[in-house]
């Protein structure tokens, strides 16, 4: 981990002090930008009864990317990211170390951008691909998250 | 705890041992019968960033109902219950602990276990309403489940 660009480790440290569950799950954001999020989280401590990652945990590292996403994406100093709904659908059982992607092309970031300046809020739709160490796809999520002004 | 029937001990040990990333969040059977489950988790260690339950902590309490409805409606000997896919939708946030309830009816208990005889597996729906310790609700699941014969 010598090698992990400070602003990943700083993601990393947020995520640890803001959402410990998560944290003790393993998640950890590997890709950030505007716009892009890779997350991973291991198998290890996070197995069902038939020896797959448990749902909630595949939950947890899609569903984390909005977060992520929303900070990298809009100044987090103005703006912090909730979620309103999410949908994940589970397509084969995940045997290993997972890893969720999401993007948001680059027109839509700056139209949401507009939209949170002139509203103090703007929605957003985050599609999620789960996909396992053979670059199977296990699960995929999709989620409304909306950034919102501190203090609104 | 004194007071907790031997079957719901029973029901969180096997969370303990089976989904033991649930255990850690404090995720806990409170009512177990055919076609009725009830599970609780606490706040504490289950925050997120604006200090509310954790998104996949709710999850988690509103996914599990259907592993547990799962074992206490069908022959666990015969069968054992898997998740397709679910939503979530988040209506408020928690900041107490939180209960998960979900009800099958009689009759489509009757006519899963039918099925599940018949075809070796039946799909089933819930429907979970997530409320706090003040009876607000904080968030719905609908989550599609099967169960399976072991061994397929």
């Amino acid at each position: 981990m010598t090698d992990t660009p400070p602003y990943l480790e700083l993601a990393n440290a947020g995520i640890e002090s803001m959402i410990p569950v998560a944290h003790r799950m393993g998640v950890h954001i590997v890709e950030l930008a505007p716009g892009h999020v890779v997350a991973e989280v291991p198998l290890d401590g996070n197995t069902n009864h038939i020896g797959s990652m448990y749902a909630g945990v595949l939950f947890t590292v899609g569903e984390i990317l909005g977060g992520a996403l929303g900070i990298a994406t809009f100044d987090p100093a103005e703006f912090y990211p909730t979620i309103r709904d999410l949908k994940i659908d589970f397509r084969r059982p995940a045997k290993s170390t997972v890893r969720a992607t999401t993007d948001l092309d680059a027109d839509t970031v700056t139209q949401l951008t507009k939209e949170a300046a002139t509203n103090g809020k703007a929605n957003f739709v985050l599609e999620a691909q789960l996909t396992d160490a053979d670059g199977q796809l296990v699960a995929t999520t999709l989620g409304n998250y909306q950034i919102r002004k501190h203090g609104t």
